[in-house]
């Protein structure tokens, strides 16, 4: 499994995902599943996988040829598609027929091979836009109702989501908020682990202001960490028991 | 959906279940998802469902139609099993001929009509002892290593859980971390809602030593919830960023 968490806040937006992938338990690798397509300063894309690996690793690849290729458009870029709309939708697009391709060879049509992706960028001129595109290439877009996308493993570290973030959190506060939301998850989903990716993008910037992987033993993160978990234990302490 | 959870207390046991139902998201209904089946000093037992509503009732009609039986026996009635391995036995096996016979008539085989199941005791001179039973009439049990059992929408209350439940907790910290890992619950899912079912059985006593049905507007778990919540935020506060 995977938890990719990705926040839409007025002061721009933040991305975490964590690296673990696994066919069967026996077999656990470290992949990256956090991908930036950008022009610093004009555009910039930042993806989230989550779900099948070669399904993921096939539909970033080919987004990455497409906008190689010296025959690249507005239609097959998303480095010049027009919005981020339109990226979206060669991200569905792309990934859609991902798995269409393997469902044919298989004769299936279930479950298999599924991904599930964020798409957070912004285009210069433009407003930050943040996407979740769901294993059919459809997809739904964050609100102000709505700040928050999580793909993967996500109901674990939702509670903290939905108590913290809104619109005009901060995104030193945002950075905060969906680390302890990946706590949460470690601790309670073995199917989730580190290394992290995290990423901060600032509004019309449009490039990656902070980029910072977090390794295992990394002291910081085990410091914020264990701070949450005495900070919870503290406020347990002090509540009353219902009567 | 649903959301049951038990701890296995050494002082103890703690249960809480909610009371919502659903068949389709327009066609919510409240229904009581815990049971008790108890002769006072020499044997309590309590049942949580979650699942299936027509298997979990009909599951539970016919324990307690076995129960008061004329020619109940040790191994048909729960409140004269000889044990409560057995009296787990029994209902994972009443579970599961319930569905067997839903299967046979719709001649499906896959996930229709399944239910889960806590079951959690003691009788006189035997140890409290609590298992998890499984759709398939199969259970595990709790530990000393896991101290706590859930059924249904179990995710979302499992980060508070996890934190705070020991074998060692007392029996009010336990009620607030079952309540506690509700409110998670109820906030993060609409599947899962008030009012909620929570009993207490003391070590030993073989009686339910408490039992509360907190309504949608009681004042003291909404007093709880927000004295949570200032003190999520609180402790949200104090830790520093991540450099």
């Amino acid at each position: 499994m995977t938890y990719g968490v990705g926040l839409l806040l007025k002061e721009g937006m933040v991305l975490l995902s964590d690296t673990r992938t696994n066919a069967g338990i026996d077999h656990i690798s470290s992949y990256r599943k956090m991908f930036h397509f950008s022009v610093p300063g004009e555009r910039v894309i930042t993806i989230l996988t989550a779900g099948s690996l070669s399904t993921s690793q096939a539909t970033i690849a080919r987004l990455q040829e497409a906008v190689e290729d010296p025959e690249a458009s507005p239609e097959s870029s998303i480095l010049l598609a027009p919005s981020l709309l339109k990226v979206a939708e060669i991200v569905g697009a792309t990934l859609w027929s991902v798995r269409e391709g393997m469902e044919k060879r298989l004769h299936t049509n279930g479950t298999f091979g599924q991904a599930t992706m964020i798409v957070a960028g912004q285009r210069r001129g433009g407003v930050m836009r943040m996407f979740l595109v769901y294993p059919e290439g459809n997809f739904i877009e964050a609100t102000e109702d709505t700040p928050f996308l999580q793909i993967g493993e996500h109901k674990y570290g939702k509670p903290i989501l939905d108590r913290i973030v809104r619109p005009d959190t901060s995104l030193a506060d945002g950075q905060k908020a969906v680390l302890l939301s990946m706590d949460s998850t470690l601790r309670s989903n073995l199917s989730v682990g580190m290394p992290l990716d995290m990423a901060v993008i600032e509004r019309d910037a449009c490039q990656v202001a902070r980029e910072r992987r977090i390794e295992a033993g990394d002291e910081d993160f085990r410091a914020m960490s264990e701070a949450w978990s005495a900070a919870l234990r503290e406020g347990f302490r002090k509540i009353g028991i219902l009567k």
